[in-house]
């Protein structure tokens, strides 16, 4: 076989979803917990790189973690084609978010190679598998993609923690990676000419309009707060309510303040889903309950405006409960337009796809700032995602990884064409 | 050196303390996390009976994981003198819950043994250690006590499951014990012929009374009852406010009409410490929320009420978010007076102690309804408990043990004399 021409690997994208379909199920939450540097998700990459190296693809692991599965004929990787996602998951997750993209990735390769897509003088090709997508275990979502584009500083990433204490850089050491070595990559960010990610829909949009694939206009801006509600811990069974300071109650108080300020604003989507009181025993007044709140909202400023209602609000539900908070940004992603340009070209590439914005964050929406981004959704019957109930019928998995063969196929060849 | 005389062993209470001061630090919550059949709490039950070998005390671990250390002179252990506590914690708890009376009892079986109470005719004497009285990891407090009592099925116990999923029979097979043995133990119970249990004092009422050592009258009705409300998860992205069913908004409704209707009943108390959104991803709207609820009430028809008043607020605050909730008792003691025949005679013994009743749960609160038992509380300067601030000052400590010695050689002595 020559290397990268993969003909006739014989891989559905349902077929190599089925090969994971054990690794990460969880147990007690259903669906997929996949931590980075998890077993499971560890497990993952080497399931990736068996099936890179099976097609011949070069491999490679960069300073900050993202796999690499390069296809280039000319020897050279400037101005490559890239698409991928990422394989780790939230918490409970689906199936679908990041190993669908990874997944059709593999599907569209086999198909590039199969109609012989790329000579001695095209440009390269290659799929990233970004680490941390999700923040779930680091508390900043595409933890690779913004630590290679330099949107988060080595010192910063390297010392967020787990819900158990463990630092990104203990991690990282522990998984056999070299702490000292993360941090902005302008050379892997460099030689990206495009990139292109396809991934499930997390809403109904396609449902809606009846078509199997969309074409990605542009990103809510979004980003993560922490609030700490700081209160006086006691027993729960000797402590008078007059004399507590409970901040669970405060922190209560708050959860009611994000839903009522944001529906008060018409497209603002404002969530918390992780709350943790501290110790968290029965029978123990909470001296510390930390939460974590999810705003967005397609305009910016009002973003950031909600979150200062909600900063009001929590210092007030404290003070009532004779308690403190505090609140601070984990993380802000403005919003974002996907490249006009390429868009269009997509467009004619794909003319039945509709293009629909996203409220969810990606891997391509922090490349976006530094290379031409575009990206593909996937219909989901459920609509929903970051749940078990995520799906993709097995024909609309085919027909993304069809859409996405076609559309690194133009950028391939119009590249070779254009030179 | 006479097996059980233990004489010189030279030992205080705050030495023994400070040497399991570094067992289970919890770097995360501060103070102690030393949950049943931890790493933790197997060390300190191995220091446990260390110290029981050598004092020459028989040492025993009966069916349930009650561990035993015997003084038995005549050779029956009939009509036992018994005092003793546990050795695990709440998460991020003091060092003195639990501790404070297996240490305390060391010190007094070093004082009998110098004083030579207990011939060869003299009642058998015992320190008995718990497991899981604070029920932090299976959700049951004093499930020991309750187990050997049988206050509790074995079938339930062994499902009771911890938050990794971990069922109490996993995780005693674990431990190299075997699950099948567990369940009442008459031969156990009928053996104790009293019971003394030191503890800390878990509020300020020794504080308030400049009195280092208390005599116990009665432990406050309480219970623990879970709260489990369902909704649907999905992602915090791109769900619209007005089309969730977010059951972390209807949690925390009721947390707050939990503190409404505790504070509208003259003493009740009633505590949310523990809150769990599942899957719990920043991202993620919660599927579902579990929390636990602790009541606590003089009258135990009024803890009854209030927890019915409980649960129609999260029938209400589900239903208003179209979620549903459900509740369900883990446990309830009913208020317990301990026996008052043995607690005037300890008042001989201790005519300087006042008596108080505490709003915290003890295994001698389980014990009471099979034999004679008492309690004696240590003064607690910070009024603090199940917290790091919990505390007892070194010659408060050791005024407990010496109180402790007394009641027991009290006991001991009495029981000879009335042969």
């Amino acid at each position: 076989m020559t290397p990268g021409s993969g003909v006739g690997s014989g891989d559905t994208v349902a077929g190599l979803l089925a090969e994971i379909g054990d690794i990460g199920l969880d147990p007690v939450r259903g669906g997929y917990s996949r931590p980075v540097l998890s077993t499971a998700e560890l497990d993952l990459r080497e399931w990736f790189l068996a099936h890179a190296g099976k097609r011949g693809l070069d491999v490679e692991t960069d300073r900050n973690g993202v796999l690499w599965a390069w296809h280039a004929p000319s020897g050279s990787r400037d101005g490559a084609v890239v698409t991928g996602s990422h394989l780790d998951s939230v918490p409970g997750g689906g199936a679908y978010d990041g190993p669908l993209g990874v997944a059709s990735a593999l599907v569209a390769f086999d198909r590039l190679a199969a109609r012989g897509v790329g000579g001695a003088d095209a440009p390269a090709r290659a799929i990233a598998v970004f680490p941390e997508e999700e923040g779930s275990r680091f508390g900043v979502a595409c933890l690779g993609s913004r630590l290679m584009a330099g949107a988060i500083t080595p010192e910063r990433a390297l010392g967020l923690r787990d819900a158990d204490g463990t630092t990104y850089a203990d991690a990282l050491r522990a998984s056999g990676a070299d702490p000292r070595h993360v941090g902005v990559d302008r050379d892997a960010l460099g030689r990206i000419g495009a990139f292109v990610e396809l991934h499930v829909e997390q809403g109904r949009g396609l449902v809606d309009l009846d078509q199997p694939v969309a074409i990605g206009s542009s990103i809510l801006g979004h980003g993560r707060w922490r609030v700490s509600i700081a209160g006086v811990g006691n027993h729960a069974g000797t402590t008078l309510m007059a004399d507590r300071r409970d901040p669970m109650v405060a922190a209560a108080q708050l959860v009611l303040a994000v839903q009522r300020l944001a529906r008060a604003v018409p497209d603002a989507r404002a969530t918390v889903g992780r709350l943790v009181p501290v110790p968290g025993g029965t029978n123990v007044i909470a001296s510390r309950v930390d939460l974590w709140l999810d705003v967005r909202h397609p305009d910016d400023a009002t973003t950031l405006g909600l979150v200062e209602q909600v900063r009001h609000a929590a210092d007030a539900a404290a003070a009532e409960q004779g308690c403190t908070a505090a609140l601070t940004e984990e993380s802000f992603s403005a919003t974002v337009d996907f490249d006009a340009a390429l868009r269009d070209e997509l467009r004619g590439v794909l003319p039945e796809a509709p293009v629909l914005a996203t409220g969810a964050g990606h891997d391509a929406g922090v490349l976006k700032e530094h290379v031409p981004t575009a990206m593909l959704f996937v219909r989901n019957p459920s609509g929903v995602s970051h749940a078990p109930e995520e799906h993709a019928e097995d024909a609309d998995a085919e027909a993304g990884a069809e859409a996405l063969a076609a559309a690194l196929e133009h950028l391939l060849t119009r590249r070779t064409r254009g030179l």
